[in-house]
């Protein structure tokens, strides 16, 4: 072997994936990138608020002396502080500078949270459909993923089957709302429900057990929902998130962890977590991102803009015959494959040059994922390919 | 157990060096830090070259559509180029953007390649003294590191004690070179001899086996010296590095990987690391500092200046009666402790406002560290100091 058997094995198993996307670049020679509608990637087409490039303008105009130099690995106070202020408003709880550890994204702060609570063999509960990558993330750090189905219907968090699967080796369970791949919200009376099971099962077993709520799309809610704070409802719960999507900074790789202040040794976790920022080789988050990013807290992108283009493929895909849940937020639909066999049907889309992500990349068969965070015009031009498509399948009228 | 045995074990065991460091800002706060002289933190005073300020200038008036977009996993095409023609020159061998991945520094890109190699309990050479990190990327990922002194008086590598050390679970030796905390540069022929060492035991164990040169200081070389490139010497090598200290970047956390192109089975190990980038919560380089450091693949920041700090404090500390090997290149001193307990020795000195590593940090007791990448006018000011601990110590004359 020249390289680690499981990633070796990680590797081949993902090469079903890769084949679509070469799929995908061939169609776009074949046939130009504009007739091919590319709705597999999460990767915004937005630009950051005007208020970040001009922060960028001026600190570019007049760098200040050490700028770039390291920092404590937690990063910047005045970052720190940045965050935690937005953060007590939304939570009521006390969160200061040093609840805060700044990272480079959600998922660097979700491999510095597991690395920080995981012994080897404790089990995560991940809820299905799940994001991709958190299989490999608990891996990394000798965990063990125990995926616990939503409702199949609304995609809500089923807590008979999350309590079915706590034993005295469960550590944590990740949220994530609103939800890659569903774009659901879930509601506070859902969380305090969970948070008084966890804290029930704490005692029973004698253990710590954390939520790790994973919540980038957290000021991306439709309709003026609101997303409710996980802090006022689950004492053991970490907050991981990153700037890619509120403020469409993916490529910078910013973000943060911050821990209730009602947490039990939450001194601990922090020291922890700040170590691992530290030895897992990500030492801090960019230094210049930190300084930006601590200038729009309040910031985000155009929500309105997404919430049209959710409307728009909901209302034409529903009226076709596809069958979904309308999310609230996130940027994602996740209908119903109308073949029971999703990658063939995904396959089958790519004929009408619209590229999609089969269910089973998120644990979850049968279904398929649509990432609408693409041009307006693009979702316009692709509505004759959605039709063309459900009249081969038969589906609707 | 709130968090992991492990990282709490971690976090109990390091308690001693940030008592050290907490010592030097009670000292900076009774004294004023104009008084207190630290030599502790790789942490460089330098600013960039003028022309990345310029290039962040530009880009910051006219940013680029998508500019802070995802890219692919390995970082932008234009940056990897621009950093393989480099390389190219340096080693004469065909370097192309596909032998490079961008990472989140040489952190960053020592933590892929490990994660990419390694099965569990496989061991990894490191060479003693050595920079503090190295135990921890191993142990990240199941590894065992192996240490292996150099030689006490030239800390140039031993490599009859290496060849007694391989075995059937040997998968790696890092090597840095120049060296932090030595200083050293370890010449083509010890590379060449180390080469052939590897190549003989892998044709005799069956398996390959990995250099990992960990070069950031490459370009911080004095009196005309040139770092050797590892590509030239040894078939299985990654280049693992950073623009921490050549650009004066280290809060930016922008390096990358690159393969030898003659590396067996080079393209599984870059797809392995390009996956091992993604999954392990780095995703890619950031982004802004991908375009910039592209653009100054070239530059560096004045070598000169270091040399002369090196030169200063050599020449002062050597004829106060300290003993150490002149370092050709990076920004660390090591001398011997006049105290057998260079902890002890290391306290003495916080007496005399000079803040110092003990060598039991790099894994050899008996020595300390000074980093000298701080003002000239520091160095200066701290002579007085260091002369009045060289009498309490009664080296000398």
């Amino acid at each position: 072997m020249a390289i680690a058997t499981k990633i070796q094995t990680f590797i081949e198993s993902a090469s079903w994936i890769r084949k679509m996307f070469e799929e995908g670049e061939r169609l776009r020679k074949i046939h130009g990138a504009e007739n091919v509608y590319d709705f597999t990637l999460g990767n915004p087409n937005v630009e950051p608020p005007a208020r970040l490039n001009e922060e960028l303008r001026l600190l570019a105009q007049q760098p200040l002396p050490g700028m770039h130099r390291y920092m404590s690995n937690a990063g910047y106070e005045e970052t720190r502080a940045a965050v935690a202020e937005v953060l007590a408003e939304a939570s009521g709880e006390p969160v200061g500078a040093g609840h805060v550890v700044m990272t480079c994204g959600a998922s660097g702060a979700l491999n510095v949270t597991l690395k920080t609570i995981l012994n080897p063999g404790e089990e995560v509960i991940i809820l299905t459909p799940h994001f991709v990558e958190y299989k490999f993330y608990i891996d990394n750090h000798g965990g063990v993923p125990r995926e616990v189905w939503t409702d199949r219907e609304t995609f809500q968090p089923d807590l008979a089957a999350i309590e079915a699967v706590i034993n005295e080796k469960t550590r944590a369970i990740i949220l994530n709302s609103p939800n890659n791949p569903t774009g659901v919200i879930y509601p506070a009376a859902t969380l305090q429900q969970l948070g008084e099971l966890l804290g029930r099962k704490e005692r029973e077993l004698g253990r710590q057990i954390y939520v790790i709520s994973d919540e980038p799309y957290a000021r991306l809610a439709y309709d003026g929902k609101l997303v409710p704070n996980i802090f006022r409802h689950v004492d053991n719960a970490v907050i991981v998130t990153s700037h890619s999507k509120d403020l469409a900074l993916p490529g910078e790789r910013i973000g943060y962890l911050a821990a209730n202040p009602r947490m039990t040794h939450a001194e601990l976790f922090l020291e922890g977590a700040v170590f691992c920022n530290r030895t897992l080789g990500f030492v801090n988050a960019p230094a210049l991102l930190q300084r930006l990013v601590a200038k729009v807290q309040r910031e985000s992108v155009d929500i309105g803009a997404y919430q049209a283009k959710r409307d728009l493929l909901f209302t034409n895909l529903t009226a076709l015959g596809f069958r979904m849940v309308k999310p609230d937020g996130a940027f994602y639909l996740f209908p119903q494959s109308p073949l029971a066999d999703d990658v063939a049907f995904v396959r089958l889309a790519q004929q009408h040059h619209l590229l999609l992500v089969p269910g089973a990349g998120f644990g979850a068969p049968g279904y398929f994922r649509i990432a609408y965070c693409v041009a307006t015009e693009t979702i316009a031009r692709s509505l004759p390919a959605w039709r063309e498509l459900a009249k081969e399948l038969g589906i609707g009228g």
